[in-house]
This record gives structure tokens, C-alpha cells and sequence, in this order.
């Protein structure tokens, strides 16, 4: 495993380049600094270059490969481009052809070494994220242990490692509250330090997230699901993937999450995956001059982060393949996903975090392995519930970031973090249910009562009922209000647990009525199916919890084949898949009703990033026509330009690119950073400015030769369904389509104009976008 | 739910389109059977065909959504096509829209009727499929179990149901062996009696099958999943899923399952289901009509066969997107897959035919949750041998289908069934573990031995631990001589249990030799994680059997992520899934040394399918122009010829369809059934043969106007790497693309031609080919 330094290797790729290009002697006109970018073409030689059609490469395929290796290897990509797939995807081929046609045994090396770095990545990633994923459920556990007491046997020892040996049903006397550990004696004085105690040690470590995040990275606020969908959509943002970020992320999550803000780790740790992930690409070149092949790793680390939140492997890759639609249809690149997944999952249940053994994080104990047909009804309520529920979080959601974004607290962000945190940890101490971190909460409220264990706070106490149901709709209520809030505020924060748990406490609570129904009136018609007997259990109010946290989430997040993966791997619920199913499906239509797009799409759009729903798009009948920008309002270069022009239009503009037109046909695109690298140093000469660049015509000794900068672009006529562009788009990967008639230019669609397109119905669209690098790509 | 006959409905659909075109009157030089084809222009209005250029769509779009009516609505398509995916997915959207511009409550209505439709179909074919999974393994235990005796209590019993109430560990008395039931008293009299009804029984169901497959359907012989693909893939084979093929192939499945030959039902029940929907899809014109609604459905119909074969709801899924790559990125169609997968396992479940009240087929039950890292060297080695075996079993079975069809044996199927059923039946008698069903050995090495229950003959006697290995070598070494020949004869049969059961044994017997050795040598250094103590048990042969399994499989199938599911699913060994994708990986790339193509892969090549694998192909500097077929060798049609002429070059010509030129410039592509059904009542008038047909070009009052039955096509410049070519096939799913250079036409690839070059390296493409209608898409 040799690690190569990505400077010094680039260095050579170029100096192999500067070999090959020596048999063309560089022009004495041109520095020499650039002189081997130029191509001299031999006086009378065949003319370079066609007026572009379809879909136009410069025809001489070695000129080609040679022109790719000197202008397109390596295009300088910043942050806020989209990448050019198809040229990613060719040097990467360009680059194994070259390994593999080496002779003989140094070719075999080569090639093996070179997929042993690509597994070496995708199993250090794995391991590193399971790792990671089973510290953080350690750290937290200690920190949020922290708010209420404190170990006897150490400081260090979380609740768990503090009790390990205590029998279930046993107090476990090594773990002492505040109140006792201080010996405060009084009832009242017990409580007073409890409470204060619990409320401030909630807002230092909330306050200590936000000022982490706000100092330090503030990209490693928020989820970050939204930016690796449009990441490896192809949106280049590489300072969202920093090591710095990786580090504030994942210490500010546990802080965050130990807090007891609304909030979950799931989203995040896909985001520390990613940037784990990106971390060891850059010891190979191979990967981080590779923008294609950096989102196929990219895309195997957020199946791990997913397989680790939820101890899903499975989940991990069908999110993976849905949500982020990351795989192309790829089964190698789906493949790495699962084995990463896999290793994740191994490595997480090898640390063990909550001693149990077991992937399985909320498991449903269910005493019986059937269901009756009328729980249906119950659980379709839920459904519809959870549609309803889900939906109206996303608005409220959505409201409050454009409120946050308008309003005064856009410039303290920290003050509002530590005025939630406190409100959030006052409330919550309130409430029983609210106080205990969420995913205790969901454990508990997924497992049915058992006379066996110790009851979780008067859950399963028959008496009261009504006060369980109150408390429970309440917990749910409340933790709407806070989840809207939270999600957005300057914090690493998910969404996915907060949600299940509205979810599972409207499901229990929802399984509690429909017991209590069924004890109270035992022979009615509806529970014809149970015994007439109370006392036999026949309605299981755990997997009612379950079942509306299924509802809730595809409520919020629209996911439907994943989300149902996730639910029975987070529950082990197999027998049970169908009620299951079928809440997720009605859940989906109901709230697909109040608007089509979940949280993170809704998020994509607040923050404008370019980024195709894979979705099929159905116009009403418009053309290509009334979508493209007409050539009247492009900027277009000419074929034939004084440098100096050129210079001015690049200044004025600050487009990604531009159409080059040589009597209105279209001769190709050419890139504004590669335009503006290339002529600056020409332009520096005496009398550059009036120098005449062209991308088209015979060159002779004084003008530059542009035309090795055109890059080859799709073309179509202007009359296609708007349809079939969408899906030109989508599969193809594309940044931009040229309209042309006959080979004249008549419009272009760039990706920015698609994406635009597809969220026109969103109010809030590009309230939250970036005012720094220009978010285009045209 | 109506119920609509499709004829009329289509007929309506027609009759809609007359009223529409009735504001151009017809022409009365033509014949009112064919003038609303016609397309008369104003005089001296503008010139309605432009030459094509890029992706080309009659500019005036009313006209073309007219036209699409009645030209494009419903293609003729017939067995042997390439589906125009663009085409149907086009008139899908135009029906959609028509469906919900209706006005107010109407149009609600409609478009619920019509989702209504869609499910009532998934749900249907679920349940079906579930049922029909069901049935087939009680009624292949009743067979398999006659060959061996009969139940007392009714000859319709078969041995589970005869068996119920006994406990394990007792003797059932009411099932009782042919030798006992007829009263014979010596033991080699009943021996004899045995193997006799064994022998003549397995003959007699086997022979039977073949009888009932080449009488009533052919299509119903073999696995089905290289045709299934395909299919989904745009292939046109309509007769292929039949409802005589439905029947004739779940009979004959239960028989040749029953006869013991060496198949298994996996393949053939994914073929009924897809048979099963296409039953059901002909009640709604919605689906009958439209080809690429028809595949959509078909995809989650297969994930559904799958599903109830393994009982792997989530395998199914998985198979469905990775092996026959049927959800095309439109995740709509995953969920519709998963749905349909789901309800087929649930209602198998309720079905329960194993009276296990359990999904999962062959339950792991191994005593311990952990593995140490030493048994890593025996699963290493399991891996590749079952790669290689995996490979060489592939090899063996093209080799056996091409003597079989080059020698004497393909004129006499039957006999050759009877044959091979007979050798099988009497060498399997021989050999204990050959003779019980397949899935009995399965079930039974997955096991791990247990005192409670009754020993499988012998395997878990530890004084018999040589002869048991020697035993399983043979079973596994003689089963790949089995399978390699029985997997093509005139037969339904599947290839995955017997695969299964070879690497089940192999893995056993390694498993029992690496026990072995531990009790020989518990203190070696190798053993050091094993207690030093040989009665511990350490080692676990029966999940070695599964690693064998999924080993052979990888090797055989080429699967990896659905085939890890699978596994895990089919055994439940969750905590092993690492080993298992170990071993699976190591498998897939010992096989793919020997060879890319999996079994399916390579059957498609043999019967020389239009089917383009979803692998990224990776060309080695060709360009298209290296692929095509030039313009020179191309038949072309002028755009202004006689009809004479075009009928001379349609009966010299079985290409599915040409390119129209004029003057060296493409006009477009003309589809040959289209054009043969319109000029046919032109030439049948008197002078018919000399009269002008343009495809372009002013009318006038004697031409015949042509160019509505021109077609659009994707044009591309000949230069673009090969690579781009395959990318655009694939993912566009594209039957042609025209080259052009400046509009006019240089060449032409076919998705034929691409197949071609992708199936360029197997020896044996074609020799299976149906010598009836010619599969080309040109």
C-alpha cells in the first residue's frame, strides 16, 4: 500500500504530458508556460474543427486523448460547479487502460494495486464509521447520563458500563443522582438540584455545539443529507467534506444529541461518513482527482452512516439506492455500498455500545407473531395521522428556517441555541416522557408490557390510562413544535429519531385507546377475533408505537421500499412487514396530497442546490422551446475574438461557461476558468489584448489557437417534449443541453434551468441559498 | 372495477381519432379504409417535414400528438421486436393526461379507477403467486413422497399432512413405504419393490412433463429468467407468457420436481408468476396496450416469484433490480416490486406448506452467534472452489445444450427425458443423500446436529466421518454432472437448488473435515481459539454448507448484493452475513477469471436475445464508426420513390425497419410493418405500383404523403468513443441511432449490432436461436 503525495503525483501526470506533447514543438510566440497547451496545426493541414453537431468530440480521437490529458484530466472544479460526468468517467478509463496496458507482470501489479487502494478505502471506511457510530452511542450515553447523575465507581463510567452487573428487576445502587450524590437530604432541595442541574448541564453542551460549529466549520450544522444528495448528484462543495468538519460533526453531534435537544444523530453520521470517507480518498490520487470516482466512495460511506445509525445494513444501501439515488444504476458501485454497510454494521456490533449483542436497536417483543384484520383500522388512522403529522412538520419546519433567515436571531445564532436548549430542557423535565433521551423513549414505547421488567415510568399501568394517552399525545405534540425548531438551527441535528419517536408516541397512545376499547367492551363486534376474556392479551399497543412511527417518518421523509427495510431492521419486526407496508404507502399518499417534496428535498430547494429529483417528470405538453433560454439572451463568444474581449465578457459575466457561435452555428462550449487560465498569461504580452483568439478557422502565426478548449456538448432541436429532456438530464448525467436548428444555435438549458424547472412550486426556494461562490452552472 | 374488453376499448380509441381527423376531410382519391391515415396539406402551406436533425420530432406538436394517434398509439408490435420504450412511455403520458383533463369529479373518478387498477393487478398477482407457491410444494411433496410409499389414512395425503400429529422423534406408522403397504415380508423383496416404483415413478413424472411441454407449450421447457430478462428489457415474445405456457409450466413443474431429476423451481416460478400478470393485465386496456406499462408490472411479477421461491420478500426485490435490472431507475416501480413480493411471502406464509409457520426455508440453527477468524481458511477455500466449480458447471451445461442440438438427441426429447430420468433416479437410489429431495438435503446440512432430533441418515455419527465426507463429495461431484445436462432438456427446471445442494454438500464435507481435525488436533496452534476440550463444540459444519452454497451460487449466477440477501433471508444466519459476502465476493471473482458471463448470461447468448447487460462496458479506443454499419452496405429508402419500388425492397429486405434519405440527407427511420400496412390498399388500386410515395417534399394531388409514418431518431456524430454509443443504449434504452455528418447519414448501429459486440467473445452465441422470426431490430 504505497502512499502516494496527490501533489507530487499530480505533477508527474503533467510532466508525462509535457513528454507526449514534445513531439509538436512548442510555438517560440508563446510563453513557455503555456506554449504546450497551444496546437500548432501544419500549414495547408486538414481543417481542425466541424461546426458541432449532436453530440460533438473533436473527431481526430488522438488529438483528443491528448488535448483531454493537457485541458480536461483535471478541470479546476470549485466549490458551487456541477461536474461533467461523461469526463470524469472517461479519464478514469483513460487512467485504467494506461495501468493495464503496462507490460506483462508490472501491468498485473498495477492493476491489483490499484483495486487493492479502492478496497482499502471502502473497508477502512467501514470499519472507521461502525467505530465511530459505537463511540458516539458511548459518548452520549455518558454525557446525557451526565445531566442527571453520576457514576460512583468513576466519573468516566456511563449509566450502562455503571450497572453492568446488576441484575434486571435490581436497583442499581452505583448510580447516584445529583441530589443524593451531593447528600442533599430534603425531598424538595433533591428535585431543585435535579432539575437545575438537568437544565444546565442541557445548555452548556447545546451552547457548546453551536459555538464549535459557528467558530470552527459551520457546515457541520444541520443534517447534511441535503448537501451529499446534491454532492453526489455531481455539486462540487469539497469544504463540506473538510477534515475539520468531520471533527466538529461528530463531536459536536454527541453534544448536540446529549443535550436533549429534539434531535437525532442519523442524518449526521452519514455526513461524519462522508467526510471519513473523503479524508482517505485524498491518500490516493485515483480518487481525489477523481470526481466520479470520489462520489462512487462517497455514495458506499452514506450507506455505512445509515447502516450504523440504525444498525440497518440492509436499510444502508436501499437508502443509499433511493434517497440519494447514489448507485446510477451501477451494481459494482451498489455492491461497495453493501460490503461497506456490512463492515459498518460488524464493526458496530463488535464494540457493542449498549452491551446488548445485538444490531437490533429498538427491538419489538412482541408475544404474539399475528395480527387482526380490525387492528387495521387503528393503524390506518395512524397512517393517515402520520401523513397529516409528517406533512405539517416539514411546513412548520420550513416556516421557522425562513423566520430564523429573516429575522434578528439570524445573527445570534448561539444565543438561540442556548435559549432552545434551555426551554427544550425545561419543558422536557416536565414531561416524563419528554425527559428521558429519545431513544430510550422509543425503545420502551416499541416493547410490550412485561410483568418481568421494571415498568417504564407507569407506561403499562392499566389504571392510568388516560393519563398514559394524555402524556403521550402531549410528548408528540410538543415534540413537533420542537423538532420544526431545532432542525435548522446552527447545531448538527437529524430528524429521523425525533420523528420516530412523535411517531411511536402517537402509535402507543393510539394502541392504548384501542386496549382500553377492548378491555372495556370485550364482546363487541369489532374484537369478535380476541377472546372474550380482557385479561388474555390480545392487542399489542408496542407495535402500534411502531407502526406510527413508521407513518410519521414516511410522513417527513417520503421514502417508501428503504424506509420499510429500516423499520424491520431497527425492530426486527419480520413478521409484521405488511401492516407495516401498508402504512407507509397510505402515509405517503396522504401527505404526498399536501405537497410532493420530504424534508430534504425541501431543504435542497431551500438552500438551491443542483439537484434532479429521480423522479419522472411529466410536462403538460411544453417543448424544449418554452423552458431554454433563447440565443438573443445568452451570452455567446464568437469563433473569431480579440483576446481582449474575451477579457471583458469574462468579467462581466460569471457564468460557468459559455456558447461559442462563429456565424450562428454553434461550434462548441467552452468552460470561463479554463478560458480565462489559458489567456491570461497571452494576455499579459505586450499587445495581447488586440490579439486574435480563435476557436474556429485556420490559425495563422500571431492569432492563438482557442479551439483545444471546446468541449463537446449534447445538442437537440428545440421542439423535443420537455419530458425527454428532463430525462436526457437525469440519466445521462448532463450539465447543459444546446438547442440547435441545422447546426445554428437557438436556445440552451442548463442544469440550474431544469432544477428551477422542477422546484417552481416551492414558495421558499433559495431563502437559505449561499450568497457566497455564484450556485450556476451555466 | 370494470371490466373493459379490450378489443372495443380499442376500437373507441380509433374511433376518437376519426372524429378528431374529420376537420381535415379525406381525400377521395384515397380508400376510406385507410384516408384518415393520410395526411392531406394546405395548398401552399408550409413545408411540414424539415430533414432531421438531432433527436427528430415533427416540429408542428399538435400534429405530432395527432399523428402519434394514429401511426405511433399502438405499434405492431410482434414476437421477435424491440419495444420503442420512448414511444410507450409517451402514449402512457398522453393517456394520463387525456384521464385527468377530464373535468371536475369525472376526471377524479377516472384516475383513481385507473390507480385502482394498477394495485387491484400487484395485488392480484401477489396473492396468486403466493398461492401458486403454496400448492406447487404440497403437490410436489404428494408426488416426490409416492415414489417412496403412500399414506394409509388417504392416498391424497402427502407426508407432512400424514405426519402431523406425530412428535419428532416418533415413528409415523400411517405413512408407510410401498414394500410394507403391499405386504411383502423379505427385505431384498421389499428393497426391490422399492427402487422399482422409485425408478419407474421418477421416470413416468418426468416424461410426463416433457410429454405436456413440447404437446401443448415449448416456451413452458427450461428456467424462464434468460427470456424474462430480456422481456423486461423490450424484448417482444408475447407467446412466451401465454396462459397455455402458465399452466402447462406449473404442471410440469410439480411433475419434473417430483421426479427427482436435478432441478430445482425457482427459475420456473418467476416464469408463472410473469405468466400470472399477463394474464391478469389483460383484463385493463391500460396495460395490454402499452408495452412499457406491461414490463413494469412484469418486473414486480418476477420479484414476486422470486419471493415465494426462496420465501425472501427483500431477495426478491434485490433479484428483480440487480439480475434482471428491471426498475430502470423509477423507483415507483421498485416500490410496486416490493409490494407484490411482500403479499406473494405473506399469503405463502399463510399458506404455510411446510406446516413451519415460518418464512424462512432452511433454518440455520447453529448454537452459537460468533465465528473465529482460523475458520476464515476453510470458507476461503469453499469460496474458490465454488468459483470454479461454479464456472466450470456453466461451461459443462453450454457444452451439453450444443451437442444436444447438434446431435440426434434433439429430435428425440422425450426419449432423452425418460433416459436421463431414469439414470438419475436409479444412480440416486444408490447414493443416500442424492435420493431425498433436494430441499430435504439442504434443510438438512444447513443443520447442525442436535441429539434431540433423529440423525439424517448418518451425517451426524462422528465414527462415520469419512464415509460421510466421501459420500457428500460424491453427491456434490455427481449433481454437477446432473444438473449440467438436465438444466435445457424439454423440461421446466430451475438451476438454483441444485446449485445450492452441490455447494451445500461440498461445504458440509469441509466442514466435517475441519470438525475432524479439531478433534484430532484440539490443541494445534490453529485451533487456539477452541476450547482445548474436542466434546466442546467449536465448529459448526452446517453453516459451512451454507458458505458452500452461496459460494457455488455466486459462482454460478454472478449475483452478489440479492444473492447475499438471499442467503441470509433463506437462512435466517443474520449474524454470519459477513463470511457469507466474503465469501461470495472471492466466488464472483474466481468465476469471472474463467469467464464474465453468468448462467443466464450465457443462455441469452446461446438463444441470441436482444438484451443489453447492465455492465459498464469499457471500450478499448474504438469509435462508433468502428461499430457501424456505413451507409454504403445500408439499405436506404429515397424520399421520393414509387410505391413499386418500396414494395420490391420490403419483400427483398426482413429488417425491421430503414432509414429514409433524400439526397444523402436522413429524413428519418421508417418502421416496416408501418409502412408495408399503409402502401398495401395504395398498390391494390390500378396503377398503384407506379404512383410517387414522399416522404418528403411538396405533395401533390397523385403522390402518396409518407412522411407521417416517418419516425424520430437519435443522431450522433460517427467519431464519439463506443463507449458513449453503449452508455446511450442502455441507459435510453434506444432501439437505433443514425450517424450523420452535417445531416447526412453515414451509418447506422442497431441494438442487435450492440448485443453483438457485447456477446463477441462467447463461443456459442446463436447456436440456440429460434430458426422462426428473425430477431434483428433493424
Amino acid at each position: 500500500m504505497s502512499l502516494t503525495d496527490p501533489a507530487s503525483s499530480r505533477d508527474n501526470l503533467w510532466q508525462e504530458d509535457w513528454d507526449v506533447s514534445h513531439d509538436s514543438p512548442p510555438s517560440p510566440s508563446l510563453p513557455r508556460s503555456t506554449s504546450h497547451l497551444g496546437r500548432i496545426p501544419e500549414p495547408g493541414g486538414p481543417e481542425p474543427s466541424y461546426p458541432a453537431e449532436e453530440y460533438e468530440l473533436t473527431p481526430n480521437l488522438e488529438e483528443w486523448s491528448r488535448s483531454a490529458h493537457r485541458h480536461r484530466l483535471r478541470p479546476n472544479y470549485c466549490d458551487g460547479d456541477t461536474i461533467d460526468w461523461w469526463h470524469e468517467d472517461a479519464s478514469e478509463r483513460e487512467r485504467w487502460k494506461r495501468l493495464v496496458s503496462q507490460h506483462g507482470f508490472r501491468g498485473f501489479i498495477s492493476s491489483f494495486v490499484d483495486i487493492t487502494k479502492l478496497w482499502f478505502v471502502i473497508i477502512l471506511t467501514g470499519i472507521c464509521v461502525g467505530l465511530a457510530g459505537g463511540w458516539l452511542d458511548i459518548l452520549v450515553m455518558w454525557l446525557s447520563g451526565l445531566r442527571e447523575g453520576r457514576c460512583t465507581r468513576g466519573f468516566l463510567w456511563n449509566q450502562i458500563e455503571c450497572c453492568a452487573g446488576v441484575e434486571p428487576g435490581q436497583v442499581c445502587l452505583d448510580w447516584q443522582p445529583w441530589g443524593k450524590y451531593l447528600g442533599i437530604g430534603s425531598i424538595l432541595g433533591q428535585s431543585l438540584i435535579q432539575s437545575i442541574a438537568y437544565i444546565l448541564l442541557s445548555t452548556a453542551f447545546a451552547s457548546s455545539a453551536a459555538v464549535l460549529v459557528i467558530s470552527y466549520a459551520p457546515y457541520a450544522f444541520h443534517t447534511g443529507i441535503p448537501e451529499i444528495k446534491a454532492i453526489i448528484g455531481g455539486y462540487v462543495f469539497d469544504s463540506f467534506l473538510s477534515s475539520w468538519t468531520l471533527l466538529i460533526k461528530a463531536l459536536g453531534l454527541a453534544l448536540s444529541v446529549s443535550s436533549g435537544l429534539s434531535l437525532g444523530k442519523e442524518g449526521p453520521l452519514v455526513h461524519v461518513s462522508c467526510c471519513m470517507s473523503f479524508l482517505f480518498m485524498r491518500l490516493f490520487s485515483q480518487f481525489h482527482l477523481n470526481e466520479s470516482q470520489k462520489r462512487k466512495i462517497l455514495a458506499a460511506a452514506a450507506a455505512a452512516g445509515v447502516s450504523v445509525a440504525f444498525g440497518s445494513p440492509l436499510g444502508g444501501v436501499l437508502f443509499g439506492l433511493e434517497e440519494l439515488d447514489a448507485f446510477g444504476g451501477d451494481f459494482d458501485v451498489m455492491w461497495r455500498g453493501f460490503v461497506t454497510s456490512v463492515i459498518a454494521a460488524v464493526t458496530l456490533q463488535y464494540v457493542d455500545p449498549f452491551r446488548t449483542s445485538k444490531l437490533v436497536l429498538f427491538q419489538v417483543t412482541s408475544g404474539s407473531d399475528t395480527w387482526l384484520a380490525f387492528e387495521l383500522i387503528p393503524w390506518l388512522f395512524l397512517a393517515v395521522i402520520g401523513g397529516i403529522l409528517g406533512s405539517f412538520l416539514i411546513k412548520l419546519n420550513i416556516a421557522a428556517a425562513v423566520y430564523r433567515r429573516n429575522s434578528i436571531l439570524h445573527e445570534w445564532p448561539i444565543l438561540e441555541v442556548m435559549g432552545a436548549a434551555a426551554i427544550t430542557a425545561a419543558v422536557s423535565y416536565l414531561v416524563v416522557f419528554l425527559r428521558v433521551p429519545s431513544d430510550d423513549l422509543v425503545a420502551n414505547l416499541f416493547q410490550e408490557c412485561d410483568p418481568q421488567r421494571i415498568d417504564f415510568h407507569g407506561l403499562c399501568n392499566p389504571t392510568a390510562m388516560w393519563e398514559n394517552i394524555f402524556l403521550l399525545v402531549l410528548t408528540g405534540i410538543v415534540k413537533i413544535g420542537f423538532t420544526a425548531w431545532t432542525f435548522g438551527m446552527m447545531v448538527p441535528a437529524g430528524v429521523f429519531l425525533p420523528t420516530i419517536a412523535i411517531g411511536a408516541a402517537l402509535g402507543r397512545a393510539v394502541g392504548l385507546l384501542t386496549q382500553g376499547l377492548y378491555r372495556a367492551y370485550p364482546k363487541a363486534w369489532l374484537f369478535s377475533a380476541c377472546p372474550p376474556d380482557p385479561t388474555v392479551r390480545c392487542i399489542y399497543p408496542g407495535f402500534y408505537a411502531v407502526i406510527g412511527a413508521s407513518s410519521m417518518l414516511a410522513g417527513v421523509t417520503r421514502m417508501t421500499v428503504s424506509l420499510v427495510v429500516i423499520v424491520f431492521e431497527l425492530t426486527g419486526a419480520l413478521s409484521h412487514v405488511l401492516p407495516i407496508m401498508i402504512s407507509v404507502m397510505i402515509s405517503k399518499w396522504v401527505a404526498d396530497a399536501f405537497g410532493p417534496d420530504g424534508i430534504y428535498a425541501s431543504w435542497i430547494a431551500l438552500r438551491r442546490y443542483p439537484w434532479l429529483a429521480p423522479i419522472e417528470f411529466r410536462d403538460n405538453g411544453e417543448i424544449a422551446a418554452d423552458a431554454m433560454t433563447p440565443v438573443n439572451n445568452l451570452i455567446v463568444f464568437q469563433g473569431v475574438s480579440p483576446l481582449g474581449e474575451l477579457r471583458r465578457l469574462l468579467e462581466t459575466w460569471e457564468y460557468h461557461g459559455f456558447p461559442v457561435v462563429q456565424n450562428g452555428m454553434l461550434l462548441g462550449y467552452v468552460v470561463r476558468e479554463k478560458l480565462r487560465n489559458f489567456i491570461e498569461p497571452l494576455l499579459a504580452e505586450r499587445g495581447g489584448a488586440t490579439r486574435i483568439g480563435r476557436f474556429h478557422g485556420l490559425q495563422d502565426g500571431d492569432s492563438a489557437d482557442l479551439s483545444p478548449l471546446l468541449e463537446d456538448t449534447m445538442q437537440l432541436r428545440k421542439e423535443v417534449p420537455l419530458e425527454l429532456v428532463m430525462n436526457m438530464f437525469r440519466k445521462l448525467n448532463l450539465r447543459h443541453i444546446m438547442f440547435t436548428q441545422g447546426g445554428a444555435l437557438t436556445g440552451m438549458i442548463t442544469k440550474t434551468d431544469i432544477v428551477s424547472l422542477t422546484t417552481a412550486h416551492f414558495a421558499h426556494r433559495g431563502v437559505l441559498a449561499e450568497e457566497g461562490p455564484p450556485i450556476s452552472s451555466r
